[in-house]
């Protein structure tokens, strides 16, 4: 199909205006890895626009001491996005308790132990967890740097802490809406109606977080679900990334794009054209009730993920604190 | 022995003079657990030190944009305190890889799950870690709060976020060696020496972090280990809480306090005074070492705790920022 | 059974108003758990009655060398009775693979590890599964032998190899239907006619298979489901231990019993009359239906649970030979 | 085996210069996967020679109705051959218990889960546990058949029970020692030494055990190891399969050949000798000690692995029922 549009919007530039989405899809995604241009060792894509000066720079913007956590809890039977593929379910288990009668004896000792697939609760996704046609982003492949235990190349392991400044965009907001319709697909024109109505600017090197509504529904396992939740369309990550310079995405549902993809061929299309061809990781699952009913819109951002080497996710637990505007 | 020794303080304060550890180890800790000064509801102890105004202070003083990375990597095979009780070794492993031949496949995705103890890496330990006679912080008994995946008081989940004022206590610096020796418990002498060369002043609310030397074995399995490792005495850790107003203790190795224990009934005695006596948790496995040979020793510190409903510790990866002396 | 107890209550309704449904169930299950007849030591219950002559017997019937499978394949993605409970699902990964290009290397080394709910697939349950009122088989409490990883007592571990007289009663078959309807509750005529059809003679120590005809769901998900699988009802599970002198029972289903349960305070009154009152293990999720389609309803049974200590159940592969009738 | 090749090279120096170690090794090893003389699509190799009649000759000379349990428990802490590769430890854990005071609660509910490397505790070793320059048993290669969660082909869920004769060959007890010193090697002779004694026969499909006295060490970690358990020569184990034509061998130790191996490129010479080019699966970690004490030689053989989909092994608990002579 690519092929074919491609040679259609050669010979009949009309018809594109009204080929609509899969075939604007086509033309921002070109379905190959890039190599990064930040030479070819680089791992982590985008999140090299962090330097010593744009972190002191947010951190000097801080106008208050209160912490917004954007992180969910992680529970026996929270929702899930992946257990219908085949990754396990969160699980925590005791390995040491006190005994049943224990106050004959001096120490109480508690222990505990836990399973989880990487994407569980509040994560950042991380280069490695899809690329295209068998290589991730620089040109990686499986061949170079895929191990049993994972990849060698852009695991969390080879991921910074994050310090930056962050935004929220409530798009569910702007629109007055507890939350989006399922599976709607947010336009540029979204974003840029909320960005307007909060009277918020981009800059490059943001975190910029998108936020749905879906929350509302947490933790009903029922209502939240990746399989028909709203998120971002291809054209608005490319908006923001190509045009705003973003450096990180974020959403407060379990895939920051829109569910189900158009693309049969491609469940995803979103993370593959920020991971593989644009080098940008992203955030899910984010708790951002909390910014949005207190209006905070700009904010210093940290997330710190776990070193989990060549792990393709990490659990994290953002903050936000608020900024001048 | 403790109604033992106490009589014999009474009748003769002379002998307490040479009797030493033990005996001051008893007159420190009571062996019971204590109720919170923040009432009866309160889950995290010292923690409830910070507030919005400590956090702006420290954030206000801020004065480089270099991040120090406090954590070390999680992998398969790195050392652990705990399998030696049984405790899960940390494990990752794929559930979704590219097939091996996927150049003609658009997709290539990737995904993985851990398992481990959470008590693994650089971590955060819990209130409900360890208790006395059957009863953790705040006297919550086993009976009133405790359930098959764990504890209902005092876990991950109820921790905030940390943001603070921190402190680097670098005493194998102080004392010119590369790591104290085995089993070395660190006295108020060696804290007050480290501090006065350091020109480190601690403040009430503080995250302490003493620097054993430790980590300059890691990750060799062989010599990274919990058996005897040096670190706080009781006396030391008893000094900074009560005398110093720390919030939160930490330390470049497996449990903070010296192993093993001079104490055949209670392997963790310092960790039992901490949690249960005086409401203050622990941060182990610290990587300190880039704060070291920068000599930076006072610095804002953050840290998320992962909010794993019920759990006695979380893994977290730690930032320190610089700040004004 | 519903039917029956309708039809019953037609012709002769002064009977129902002092028995009623609550009313047989409680006459049957006393709610309490029992000593063992076997002495205080007794943690397997009638798997005593098996011996070295009751095994020498039926070894010497065998009639045949074809084998019987009588267990289901473990897979990611296998139905599961109890992650609605929040159980973990089944995972099998890799922990080592021959890499990628590896023909130029001598050694192809693969490895691999699980993760399971122990009641998955094919297996046994154990006495310490269900207990009554804080106490299992034998008046065993959980203060006596209830310690973090398991039980002391009546664990997988307790357990002998089973070797015995087995007997298929194909209910399904009986009635001429590939699957009893959803919550069927078998009934003692369902169990007697279905001997009968079959020219089948119940003995004492017998293991006793009940084919409902769920299996052939198996393995749709949705349809191979706990929530309203057919089953014994507890009168058919009492007929066939109390009079009959069954000494294991097992199904083609997940609880052996009928769900939903009738009794608000029991979701699983049958598993806690034979678990707690009678002594009697569980079979679940059995493979009968080659047995059924060759019409072969004595025969050799064999299974060997796993010892892992402690265990509530254990996966299982039971074996059935022919023998004469 | 060293003192024989000692002795052999004092009388008969010049033989040795063309043989060696290593050379006689390269003779047996032909170190390339083999094609099955069962077709292209036998994934079980030598367990063909299993059929109705085999099974039914050895059923009919059963002699006894006692039952040999030739399993280990499986616990927390056992003796584990792998976790020096990273494979994780045998775990057991409560996901349901009994609330602290049930007595007031009708239902006392226990459920656990596991987590195990599948090597261990008494297991078989299936035909892709490993393979020669890519390719396993039958030139299966990982492009064809390994898939993320595992192999395709000659997982455990493809092997059939294992019905057949059994052999004790008490190697340990012919030498009148309690067990063979760290690291023997087991020789053809020894072999024939033992058998002479214990006057049995070998038959073409048996399943051979061979007895180090490792067992005796058991559960002791630091004595129970891989590193240099005594085991089957290379020698012995071509001499029982190729010319004794056995089944299937196994033997009380962790590898059930001599470790650590001669090999530099091969640590697992045995192994793949006997998966990859000739077919045989092995039993590790067997309990042989009643059998070895009751003189119990010759025996029914019984053993279900379970049908774990892709596996490289499976836990087994198999059983020996004496036959006649």
């Amino acid at each position: 199909m690519k092929r074919l549009i491609a040679k259609t919007a050669m010979t009949c530039a009309v018809l594109m205006l009204v080929i609509g989405s899969a075939g604007v899809q086509a033309q921002i995604a070109k379905n190959v890895a890039a190599r990064s241009p930040w030479g070819p060792d680089d791992e982590i894509g985008t999140l090299n626009m962090m330097n010593d000066a744009s972190r002191l720079k947010v951190l000097r913007q801080v106008t208050g001491g209160k912490v917004y956590d954007l992180a969910v809890d992680l529970f026996v039977g929270m929702p899930l996005c992946c257990t219908p593929f085949g990754d396990p379910s969160f699980q925590i288990w005791m390995t040491h308790t006190p005994a049943r009668d224990s106050a004959s004896e001096l120490l109480s000792y508690s222990g505990d132990a836990i399973s989880m697939y990487t994407h569980s609760g509040t994560h950042l996704d991380t280069l490695n967890h899809f690329g295209l046609h068998g290589e991730i982003w620089n040109k990686v492949s499986a061949d170079d740097a895929l191990g049993v235990r994972g990849w060698t190349k852009s695991g969390a392991d080879k991921y910074p802490p994050i310090v930056a400044r962050g935004v929220l965009i409530d798009v569910a907001g702007s629109k007055n809406v507890a939350y989006l319709p399922a599976s709607y697909a947010i336009t540029v024109a979204d974003l840029q109606a909320a960005l307007r109505k909060q009277g918020t600017t981009l800059r490059p090197g943001d975190v910029v977080l998108t936020r749905t509504g879906s929350m509302t529904h947490w933790p009903d396992v029922a209502k939240f679900r990746l399989a028909d939740q709203p998120g971002l369309s291809l054209e608005a990550a490319q908006w923001l990334v190509e045009k705003q310079k973003a450096m990180l995405l974020g959403a407060d549902n379990f895939g920051v794009e829109s569910f189900p993809s158009k693309d049969p061929k491609n469940f995803v299309p979103v993370h593959t054209y920020l991971f593989a061809e644009r080098g940008v990781s992203l955030l899910e699952a984010m708790w951002l009730e909390e910014l949005a009913k207190d209006r905070v819109y700009e904010f210093l951002f940290i997330a710190s993920p776990l070193k989990m080497r060549g792990a393709t996710a990490s659990p994290i637990r953002p903050l936000a604190i608020s900024i001048q505007r």
